[in-house]
């Protein structure tokens, strides 16, 4: 996930989770990791970026809404947010955007 | 901005950008605190969030896509964009959207 993510031409969606952790792992790390590759399985699914130092911003792409809810209702997903509620976040927030521009700079080699 | 944003009901707007820097500090660390200040005296700004761990991740958040277009043209914040070409960046990504949905969660205390 540390690389700027390719997605296509607008429009597409885009949830952006900003988070604040707990202290200690508790079963994150192996759990964040399964979530991104089961994340990435999913129909629809766009790319994903990710940064932590402090504050976590996790941005997934989807090309609609539909395969938005589809990935918040997938059973295996509903169990790590549980145990995010219960566990893992201290806070965070959600938001679903629609990405209407985007461009893009790449230095020449 | 090592915290949730505190913004308002959607629809609001936001900016994702995400970039992968070159080596070296360059003046960057200080033009960067330099223009969170400035961006924060913007008429339409709603709140800024950043991470970054190799990948950084900051989004900032409006009130109008009028406020971003003037934030972009911005003459200091120009100068700015200028050097994060030709220095500061090796790749960026900007993506302008409209934030649709929110929800977030405050651990009890």
């Amino acid at each position: 996930m540390n690389s700027i993510a390719l997605t296509p031409q607008p429009p597409y969606y885009a949830v952006i989770f900003t988070s604040l952790r707990t202290e200690g792992d508790n079963g994150y790390g192996e759990m964040s990791e399964k979530m991104v590759n089961l994340a990435s399985s999913q129909s629809g699914f766009l790319g994903m970026e990710s940064a932590r130092d402090g504050l976590g911003i996790t941005v997934s792409y989807w090309d609609s809404l539909e395969a938005i809810r589809a990935w918040h209702r997938n059973a295996e997903h509903e169990l790590a947010q549980k145990a995010g509620y219960q566990q893992w976040y201290q806070s965070f927030k959600v938001r679903v955007c629609k990405v209407e521009r985007d461009y893009g700079f790449e230095k020449g080699t």
